[in-house]
């Protein structure tokens, strides 16, 4: 890379990183959780909110930005589960940036507990860009692989919970989750790490529950 | 984007081009079949070429060029097949660029038939990057999801052949392989699409053929 294009690349995560700040600030004073989704394409970020939107029906508000680069189908499955969603095609670009959350952001309801962020399927770009989120989950599903968090650890180590998806399929694969759980821990240690199988409903209810922890942290301003 | 990353990004794809155009000229004056293979992270590009190590072993000669954010595992996983492999690894970029290739290809053996290039897992961004080869590949793993064609138009109107892997997992999922197909061709008629699980062994021989075809068209003067 050279100079120039490095320059280039500071000063718009620099300008990002300024439009996130006030996202932030904005979604902590509503009192909302906002939460960045990060993962390849086809981990099962969307069929985890949709088990979500499911567990949370009639006690907790969700709505729900979705990112990808065409099509507006993932905001579609999130609509039929009855909770509002926005769907930002980025036309080619490889994640989010805060300032396309920040022309969404004003529509999304005053009243609503979680704010989820679906990012763009691409476990590398999306790293380098802070959405105003306050937690930030990366999935890593099954048929993936269990050396995906050393071959990407960018992601990884941004990130404050780990979601190991798709554990139906594990049976049928060579995945030691054991080894995906150590190799995250190694990158980062501390993180949260949960399974699911978001087909099955198993494991979803503990995600539900670090989330409403983390929902009374805010409010209760020990974010 | 701004008007001046823009200009960056466009120089940096002239100044790819140019690079790309050398290393083709070069491997077809040598009559070497440049393959890159794209995917998401996970999709069983490396499974692929290790049971192309198997099936050409004793006919034809193969060499690996690894692109990785992160170690040296694909390389070895490679070289552990008795074939000569080269890890190129990004430092968090996203994708491999034909000047990285240029780097590593005077090392190539002159009397082997295929160079593969397997790019780093992203399934957006490697599609606006020629490495120089004559094929491209873009791959796409069942437990993915029938939709991602559309989702991620770029990589597969760049393909020249769609590979559908990890068929053994199709009986345990919600995937459609008629979907995927007629989606990849919507975007690009005429591609050429195989179904393989590299598990099984199943459906490697017809990718094997395509590339023994190919091979004797680049030779004979008809690429």
């Amino acid at each position: 890379m050279t100079v120039k294009t490095l320059t280039v690349a500071r000063d718009l995560l620099a300008t990002n990183k300024q439009a996130a700040e006030a996202i932030r600030a904005e979604l902590r004073r509503r009192g909302i959780l906002g939460v960045n989704l990060l993962s390849s394409p086809g981990s099962g970020k969307t069929a985890l909110l949709e088990a979500l939107a499911d567990l949370f029906r009639g006690r907790h508000r969700m709505a729900v930005i979705e990112g990808d680069v065409e099509t507006e189908r993932d905001a579609e499955r999130i609509r039929r589960k009855g909770v509002p969603a926005w769907q930002i095609t980025t036309g080619g670009a490889c994640h989010l940036e805060a300032r396309m959350i920040g022309k969404v952001i004003g529509e999304v309801p005053a009243d609503i507990d979680f704010l989820f962020i679906e990012n763009v399927g691409n476990l590398v770009c999306p790293a380098s860009y802070d959405l105003g989120e306050d937690l930030r989950f990366v999935l890593l599903s099954a048929p993936e692989g269990d050396d995906k968090p050393a071959k990407y650890p960018a992601a990884f180590l941004s990130a404050d919970a780990v979601i190991l998806t798709k554990a139906d399929l594990a049976p049928h694969l060579p995945f030691d989750p054991e080894r995906a759980r150590a190799e995250a821990l190694a990158i980062k240690p501390g993180l949260e790490i949960f399974t699911v199988s978001a087909l099955r409903g198993e494991g979803v209810d503990g995600v539900a529950g670090f989330l409403v922890a983390s929902l009374d942290r805010l409010r209760s301003g020990r974010a």
